[in-house]
């Protein structure tokens, strides 16, 4: 935990259905970052399929299994080349012949995590069947990476969960679309990443999409936060290509004092919250 | 629920132990913000006593009892003159003998709710006892107002609480000493606030203070915030006082949705977030 760990956060423009192109965006994104030295690589949600389905069908015909996965296979091949981690999203078909909205963790030619999304925005619950899992946190030699998926970073007992798991970062693939936002204010996208960061002491990296699609445009939010709650690099707030990297001293997530008499995990009233899980 | 309900926050500068003073300029500020309409004004922390005690010895010999208080005297008075509501933070002596961090409601020479702040701050925990309730949620005819205090509002569970209780609006009493901001951004506290009431699509009024008090200065981050999760008035960001006002159509808040087939109460996967209360 001594040294910097360099974390990346790739904003790519996909394009629904042409997935040959998603994975070559995905592995020139990949590739910069490593070329930045990052350690960990963070992709888009649904990178490899896009995100504006026509509906079921198209998404069932562009899903794979995790078990035997053409996108997962390219970022192992990716992980080995550029000695790297890539968190990203999948399209998944479970082997309940269900769709889910999927991201992994994958490091040295291995899947260390598969999470499925557990909180579906709009016509996604057309689509997936939502995940029944905690968020994913998985133990790498620099430290702990957490995993969810867009959304998800919307209910912050979830972003505590992974806090409380131990995450030293969530890595959150997102398809933000974008909401209109006062002149002068930052998304409120990434406002929410910044407080989730600073009320859990954690890093949070963000990578968003651009580029329209079928209509859907999207806010270009991807941004790396510290532990503090502020920005580290980005947010983006552009419709382009970026690829994001910031030294990260991930030490500072195990830190959780505020004070010689505060700690935001252990100055939580858990006997008080259970209303919460009602 | 028609009409606008006009809130006023409140960011006024209080000198530890002159509690003639700080009744004075809570007096003063709630006349400014009744001069606005205000139904509901909301005052600093501790707005009678002020914050930083040499120690349990001086809190002590300022607190006084809920039941015969003249702080909540005089704001059951302020409540009659001006017709409002007016929401505060005072220094409680429990008939334990106990000294609680306690915020009130008081609307028509009645005071509605005692709340006594749950997660106490640094050197509060020398001289306060925490309290062990949930955060107050009070109905009144514009709306149902949710009470918590200062670094209550760090822990995202104890804003979800206040939603969940119904609160239209939270009235939150501050003092947050400041810390170093990074240049061109928001303060975190700021940040954090905004990020709560987008989450739980709710109102958030933050009163604020300032004028350094024994070394302490504030971030002076009086805030009025709408259920986007966008300011409405504020933040002031500056060490003087201030009375913002904001009309607000509390009906926002009674709306969960956030697009046909999303609602940031019922999308919440509370089987899924049990570890939250361990």
């Amino acid at each position: 935990m001594e040294r910097m760990t360099v974390i990346a956060a790739c904003q790519l423009a996909l394009s629904v259905g042409d997935v040959a192109a998603n994975r070559a965006a995905a592995a020139a994104a990949v590739a910069e970052a490593a070329g930045h030295g990052a350690d960990l690589v963070v992709l888009p949600e649904l990178c490899d399929t896009g995100y504006v389905f026509s509906g079921l069908a198209e998404a069932r015909a562009l899903a794979a299994p995790a078990a035997d996965n053409p996108t997962l296979r390219a970022w192992r091949a990716l992980s080995m080349q550029y000695a790297t981690v890539v968190a990203g999203g999948f399209c998944e078909l479970g082997e309940d012949g269900r769709l889910y909205n999927s991201a992994a963790v994958v490091a040295g030619d291995e899947v260390l995590a598969v999470y499925r999304k557990a909180h579906l925005w709009d016509a996604e619950k057309l689509v997936f069947t939502p995940g029944d899992g905690p968020p994913a946190v998985v133990s790498l030699p620099f430290g702990r990476v957490g995993l969810m998926i867009c959304y998800d970073l919307e209910f912050p007992e979830w972003v505590r969960l992974a806090a409380l798991g131990g995450a030293d970062v969530v890595a959150a693939p997102v398809n933000w679309p974008a909401f209109p936002v006062p002149a002068g204010e930052r998304p409120a996208d990434v406002v929410r990443v910044q407080a989730e960061a600073g009320m859990n002491r954690i890093f949070i990296a963000v990578a968003d999409r651009c580029r329209a699609e079928r209509g859907v445009t999207w806010v270009g939010g991807t941004v790396i936060v510290g532990p503090d709650g502020y920005p580290l690099a980005g947010p983006v707030t552009a419709d382009r290509q970026a690829v994001l990297t910031a030294p990260c001293n991930l030490a500072e997530a195990r830190d959780k004092a505020l004070s010689t008499r505060n700690d935001v995990l252990t100055d939580r009233r858990p006997a008080l919250y259970g209303p919460v899980t009602q």
